[in-house]
């Protein structure tokens, strides 16, 4: 009897702890749950006779190595940094791992090992990286099978709050990790466009943004994403002459979202002296010259923003307010710019209960074929159920479910570092989250 | 005999040398001057019986102990990052060790230990850091002394070209390090302004100018530069309502400079992909979006530039240049975009024999004593002879050396590790450069 481990069982673990479990009545599979929280776990388990709940602590190698030892498959949902070292057991133990994290330098050096060990460390099986490449790799190997030649290829990914649950100012809430939210963009976007490379510095990125219509959803904004350069090579685009990923945002997001950017509130680096005796109208004043009383006028004059939508969403979010930033202060804790900005929209952007979040995806892409161009727009959108059941953890959690059991019935026999661009991985994982879960893409082409 | 051994024979580091050397004679003393390039150390000695050249290497330990360990003192003018390298061996060894660079938290470290060997580790001896310190604290000091209780103390510096070697539209010529000149104001500026907390992240800071008159000299631009904040303790200033470090520009610099922070071209956390075959137009291009023909235009639209004076500086330096980046490219190598616009800057702003260079410091302080305001302004400016004979290398070499003096002759006392801000250091150090190399600081004072 196989035994899968499910390392991490927060929030966004439900929906792939219950797919999980279904297919262990099915396949005769053992799921056992391992988190820092053994009461949340077995909360998680919930009596299921398939499942068991484990104390499991990253740091304590005697407990991560006996439970990885009792397993056939991890699939690891911890924070990306704990990855590499979970995998190293994995090698070292000949057990398979399954992440939707980004592939990092540390995970790449364990190819080697891992095909030696007969085992496969599949990641970037989410939804961005994840469902984006895999959605992605089936329209471009369909085109390049038929003998198209692709000249250009766009992809947008965006975590958002559905519109029936939209109900404040800045049409955004935090539907995954609001500390990745606020820091999202840092670092240069690079990417290629007609043959010209491109380098967006953080401090443009939310002034670059294209926009883009969903069907059925209306116009929303989308601005490049890290290192677009580094997916010619794995999409096989070579010379492709644009390309660029990137992430949506409704519309009015980015000019809101480039203030706090241009006054340097996202700014990670550094800890503010004194930050606990701030109010909130302190905090902002930190970030403008001079020490005008009316704060929202001095910042509009500062940034030159004539656009009062802009200057009230700030202040909805009471960025103007002489109410102090902590309500608890403690002087021996100091935070960031981004720590203390975080601690703001926490307030105001968290899913309530019943709201629904959803997940939009688009992939632009032009190519010639017997001497006619034509663009497809390819776009997909996942709504939640509610607070818990959201669409951001059926689309991150399905497809690395549903690998998982994919490697464990011996249909993904690939082994080494792998992500899923592969017809054997994309099309079955595609095809269920399509049939059973309505996970699907729209079409559309047009003659350019 | 007492020996002292300099570390690093450079251009910056002629002043120094003839000093010690002059030193040398009067003194009794020997000097041993270490480098890489043993022949550049010969001919600085240029056959001075005083002085003998060795081949230095920091990485080599048993060069670098047997050099310490023969010397009294030793004056590093190596890489900031090899100081801590070289002043733990002095703590081993009991030597003294003076260097013109900032204290780090390595350095920071090395105090108990320094204490306890009897030795001193004096660090900030140079201009800026350096003759800043010594002429903020004497300022500060008597200005104490008679009872005033100071509300500001502002303190620019600035390594500039002289007037009668201006001959660029850009009023600036490299005068250091030029690297250092280029990644100039990277991290986040940080001061008190009226008892408010300031952060000005890395985009903005080159708007956020103010402009100084120096008698004499004209209008500059101050722009506040690193942690002021810190500054409240080492200067004594804790009740001080405003407190700003920053750096001194000519009229109409920061405007331009901005230009290549916007566009992000002063990066350098990334290489930039096939820059070996870039012309210094698709350098440009890359910053911008879309590919205009009239890369100037695009540039001015981007930015919203309307200053002709502006775009003609950029011109002036070859940006919209369908001309190569590197005469003779080198496929395998890859640079930032700072390294980049370095190698652009280098062939334009380098110092041609005879020029002139100028050091430029001043001290803007608010105090009040018996009911009465007053402002005192206090002011230098220091001239270079040549471009080898720089004010840079005078005002960073001389305070250094006369430290040096002083710690062999006894006139210096203290040990662990210290900079200069207490009388028994900046008095004798100041009145020499006054009295010896006309390096003084004109004072005036208004009543507000």
């Amino acid at each position: 009897m196989k035994n899968i481990l499910i390392l991490g069982a927060g929030k966004s673990a439900t929906v792939l702890i219950d797919y999980l479990l279904e297919q262990a009545a099915i396949l005769d599979f053992t799921v056992t749950l391992g988190d820092l929280d053994a009461e949340l776990a077995a909360q998680k388990i919930n009596g299921n006779n398939r499942g068991k709940a484990v104390y499991f602590n990253s740091q304590d190698t005697t407990i991560r190595e006996k439970c990885i030892a009792e397993a056939d498959i991890v699939v690891s949902l911890l924070p990306a940094f704990l990855h590499p070292v979970v995998a190293k057991d994995c090698v070292r133990l000949k057990k398979h791992f399954v992440s939707a994290s980004y592939v990092g330098d540390e995970m790449r050096a364990l190819h080697e090992a891992a095909v030696e060990a007969g085992i496969i460390l599949l990641n970037e099986i989410g939804l961005d990286p994840g469902i984006d490449h895999m959605s992605a790799m089936q329209l471009i190997d369909e085109v390049k099978a038929k003998g198209g030649v692709i000249a250009c290829f766009e992809s947008y990914t965006g975590g958002l709050i559905a519109p029936e649950s939209d109900n404040n100012p800045w049409n955004y809430k935090f539907t995954w990790n609001p500390r990745n939210v606020v820091l999202a963009g840092q670092g240069t976007a690079k990417f290629l466009q007609d043959n010209t490379y491109k380098y967006i510095p953080y401090h443009q990125l939310y002034t670059r943004y294209d926009i883009l219509a969903i069907p059925n959803y209306g116009e929303f904004e989308g601005y490049p994403n890290r290192d677009s350069l580094a997916y010619r090579k794995i999409y096989g685009l070579e010379n492709t002459a644009t390309i660029v990923r990137g992430t949506l945002r409704k519309r009015g997001f980015c000019d809101a979202w480039n203030v706090f950017v241009q006054l340097g509130m996202t700014d990670d680096t550094y800890t503010m002296e004194n930050a606990h005796v701030f109010t909130w109208k302190m905090f902002t004043q930190a970030f403008l010259p001079g020490n005008a009383i009316d704060v929202r006028q001095a910042l509009a004059n500062y940034l030159g923003i004539s656009d009062t939508v802009i200057l009230d969403k700030l202040n909805w979010l009471g960025l103007f307010d002489e109410t102090p930033v902590f309500e608890y202060p403690d002087p021996t804790k100091l935070y960031s710019p981004a720590q203390i900005l975080q601690h703001l929209l926490e307030q105001k952007w968290t899913l309530a209960p019943g709201d629904k979040d959803m997940c939009v995806m688009m992939h632009v892409m032009d190519y010639t074929l017997d001497n006619v161009t034509r663009r497809i727009y390819s776009s997909m959108v996942a709504t939640g159920k509610d607070e818990v059941y959201t669409a951001m953890a059926k689309t991150v959690g399905l497809p690395a479910a549903i690998a998982t059991k994919m490697i464990l019935t011996g249909a993904i026999k690939k082994t080494g570092v792998v992500i899923p661009v592969t017809p054997d991985i994309y099309n079955p994982v595609l095809k269920e989250l399509a049939d059973n879960y309505a996970i699907q893409f729209v079409e559309s082409t047009i003659t350019l």
